[in-house]
């Protein structure tokens, strides 16, 4: 899994009817020191998450198990929300 | 799914059938400044896209099923058309 | 789908005995102003392209589907060939 | 695989149930002179790894098999530790 | 697949046990001008490759089914040895 933070939301009223119920945040990965690393993407929620906050995020298949949809058009989606990050000294 | 923008449409007279009949866009992934991002992909479009729109596509298996042909040579497609970016301030 | 132009061919006489009979095409991914785009990747032709073409190419388990092979060592195919890009203006 | 040094542990309390028992390891990718290449991600431990070990991962379904577990949404995972590199001099 | 050269062996006594007896080499993935390209990757040999061979490898699903193991932890594997790379004139 990735750690992204949650920086907004997205908006598509014409879109795969799969999708439909799904809140679709954009996400924007993080490195372990916390910048920016790569493109933002949209992911879908399977836990409550909220604008601001730190998550993991997984891709691929196991986007589609999170969101329990295996034959969906979901590839991203947000797998837990991160209380501590401890990194070793 | 990642964010893009479609700049263009490919013709390919000799290409698998199995992607006869579909629309193949050229998109430009973009990032939530709306600036490009890495290099421009051809996605099989699934919501009735057109050139100019802002869209979500997604890539591997979950295009195939937006598609719905889990047996095919696509790997993106779009599966969705952005009304609003909603940025947390 | 990634637009790529076919430079080169590969012999491997030692390889998996899946990829026997597949003419296997070096292949620069290029980007929507036809400058090259990253690392040139080995696909398995599937309709007939040549050198300096055009081409269109999938990765992944698209590129086993492409192939008609989905249990062999295939992670990239060529499964078409571009006529032209309109790009919008 | 990839090589990776352990960097961390990650706490998340609210996550999807198929990931609650499996140990978080804040993994950062090397290169093969041991330089840090590209994203910290999380990947969850298969072999008893520790803070500073040198180890392997997988990414994608194979991180699933590592973990046995084919429909969870785990996306990779540390499948080795590693003793030694030897370079071809 | 992408083109590799073979650049060191890796030991692992603690590892998944889908791993064992499998030889796992450190393989530089190198661009079309034999330049190295991006993070050097740990592959399951699947054709008796050795050290400084160019060889072909594959990644995710296509590794394990070179690898006659689809279940496995297993996401790159080499397919095939290098004899000659013809690039267009």
């Amino acid at each position: 899994m990735r750690i992204g933070k949650v920086i907004g939301t997205i908006t598509a009223t014409r879109k795969d009817e799969r999708l439909t119920g799904s809140k679709l945040l954009l996400t924007q990965p993080i490195n372990s020191d916390g910048k920016p690393s790569g493109e933002a993407l949209v992911a879908v929620d399977t836990v409550g998450a909220g604008i601001g906050e730190t998550v993991l995020f997984a891709t691929g298949a196991a986007s589609r198990h999170a969101a329990n949809q295996p034959q969906s058009p979901i590839d991203a989606a947000i797998v837990g929300i991160v209380d501590t990050i401890d990194l070793a000294t």
